[in-house]
């Protein structure tokens, strides 16, 4: 059985967003900068698209600027409220400790550009509190940029609230709303959120396309120069093809959000209940802010490496944190943030579930889990240290 | 009758391009960073990509690296050398009047922060001069970016002479090969380029792809930061789908580069005979040096755009310029730069053929164009005046 439950790191393109995309990818090639007709018509679909996207999220076409993905936004809107801030002589950003790369290193590439950088403790339960945002602001604060849902534990970080402080303060305040989009509801206006990071991706677009949205009045710095494209603000031709296929994407998730919510919550929730009956295990991030799909777990005394690979062998598609990092061997540093030793750190899964999955795939994983996590321990000399009591259990 | 025309806006996606990407669309959505096998298939497709990639132009497979664009790879050579340069004292850069708007907007923007700019004059013929190119050099010298064949007038620059003379005096030397990649045949070794740029979707790739070709040696400064894609130079889940097809379809224009010329040369050398005898016209650009398909010439006492206008309504897609700069009511920066006065430049035409084009398309411009230039003079005040001899004929 094969069973792709890695859904945080990129879904399957859907049926939807395949065929909004193909008549971009086969007759209708003009550009849409062009003057002709034939040009237009591209033209006309990237607006149709901007038009969707916008009404997914509740702003206007105009606040939608199209980027090659969620990093591309995330940089130009962080480096954008730099750039604005530091005009005004606020060079303060704040942000977490356990935020995608895209966002932790911007912000360390403005640190060295002088910028000083204040990074919120996300507790223990994964979520960062808007006591703490309140406590970090200063008067010469550009940013506050804190995720939507954290893309390895899934927890889901009190945005509307921390929107209306920053909104109060007169601060601007972006998400990276890349785990959250099509997943989750989001309305930027009643949030109050000025601008948010989405990747086509994560919710059955096609990779290498996203959006940033920008609230009118926030005047955007360009990461790629060149053409009048996206309103001056992203030079480039434009991804037709991917546009319309992210919209397309976009607009299915959300139309179907309850019935897909309900769909994966149970199998979500077979995993935790199931899995926590490993012996020395522990779940990752609070269970009451979560978003559906993502199950996030440490199993004392083995290596999340090693997991993968056998759970590979047995057909099963999972993760230890962020693909975007796999590879590197220092532990997860959104789990080391929530306060995990190294030691359990290195013994992470995450399983993310997506509503193509299905209870038999869960089963699958169900029986799969504890007998590999047996396996390896049953040949992980830590875990004999651990059984013999001549180190202590950490979980 | 439908004649594409503006092959140098952008062209058709290839069947090979389609069938390379489509199951990375469909059964093979894996991400390529993840560890599992059924990742691990997208991250090979991505090595062998680069492979295909780097054989095309003769370099290292790790020389290359995926962009969502040209105008990306462009903001990313000029910058990470002007980078690179600033950190040794260095900060003068020499470009060209007529690059397009991703190398002159990024060399604007590091005018800002303190570089000083030199931009040659590509002479009347559009073709820069290597003595003009040693002249500008000076001790301070960071980069010499230039073009490797105009987009809107099609000439070709001396690639291999510059690229001689940078190598000789140790400065980088960088080309925007948007117009130029599978379409003539380009070797970095034997050239002596130090970066590349490449656009997808100039030779039958689909949108929202690119290729920034660096030479081992030089330093890169990301302009997308997060995650280790790329060698850590450029972050974001890579865009699978559009980079298999973008090397599918350059092997493709490579290995049929030949034949493809020999298909477009006759059809653009009727277009050049036949709508040079329309009287006041003018072909921009040395026909020596010229890439196989771009045509731009000037018809005297007409707009551009009414042109364009009226040709769509023939079912011939042609611009007048750039497709990134359309909309825009200056006359194009390329023409003035080669020494057309405005009101002849407003009355550009471009029309860019490919080998999809066929002669009987060629045969329907050539009678259409005359007629509409004729049609747009008869209903023109300014060509009642050239004809009065109340104004002199510039062309």
């Amino acid at each position: 059985m094969f069973v792709y439950a890695d859904n945080a790191a990129t879904t399957s393109v859907s049926k939807a967003a395949l065929d909004a995309m193909m008549p971009y990818l086969t007759e209708n090639y003009g550009n849409p900068s062009s003057l002709y007709a034939f040009g237009q018509k591209a033209s006309e679909a990237l607006q149709e698209a901007r038009e969707t996207v916008a009404r997914c999220i509740n702003c206007e076409p105009r606040e939608i600027i199209f980027t090659s993905g969620g990093s591309e936004a995330d940089n130009q809107a962080i480096v954008s409220a730099a750039k604005l801030g530091a005009r005004k002589g606020k060079k303060h950003l704040i942000s977490t400790q356990f935020e995608h790369h895209a966002v932790l290193h911007t912000l360390s590439k403005l640190e060295k550009e002088g910028f000083e950088v204040t990074l919120l403790d996300p507790h223990s339960d994964g979520v960062i509190r808007v006591e703490d945002v309140a406590a970090a602001i200063r008067p010469d604060t550009a940013l506050v940029t804190i995720m939507f849902a954290n893309n390895e534990i899934g927890t889901v970080q009190p945005i509307a609230e921390i929107g209306a402080l920053c909104r109060e303060k007169g601060i601007p305040f972006h998400t990276d709303a890349v785990q959250a989009a099509g997943h989750m509801p989001i309305d930027v206006k009643a949030m109050n959120i000025d601008m948010l990071s989405m990747s086509g991706h994560k919710f059955h677009a096609p990779k290498g396309v996203g959006v940033l949205y920008a609230r009118r009045g926030i005047v955007l710095t360009n990461i790629i120069e060149g053409g009048a494209q996206e309103r001056g603000k992203r030079a480039g031709t434009e991804n037709v093809a991917g546009i319309v296929a992210l919209a397309a994407a976009l607009k299915e998730s959300c139309d179907h959000m309850e019935e897909n919510t309900a769909r994966i919550i149970p199998m979500r929730d077979k995993l935790f209940a199931e899995l926590s009956k490993i012996p020395h295990s522990k779940i990752n991030g609070s269970l009451e802010h979560h978003v559906p799909g993502t199950v996030n777990m440490c199993f004392e005394g083995i290596e999340g490496e090693s997991l993968l690979l056998l759970l590979d062998d047995a057909g099963i598609c999972a993760s230890s944190g962020s693909a975007c990092t796999s590879g590197s061997l220092d532990p997860s540093h959104v789990l080391l943030s929530i306060g995990l030793p190294h030691e359990v750190a290195h013994g992470s899964l995450r399983l993310s579930i997506g509503e193509y999955n299905t209870m038999e795939q869960i089963d699958h994983i169900v029986e799969t889990v504890p007998k590999v996590v047996a396996y390896l321990r049953s040949m992980s000399p830590v875990w004999d240290e651990l059984q013999k009591g001549e180190r202590p259990h950490l979980i």
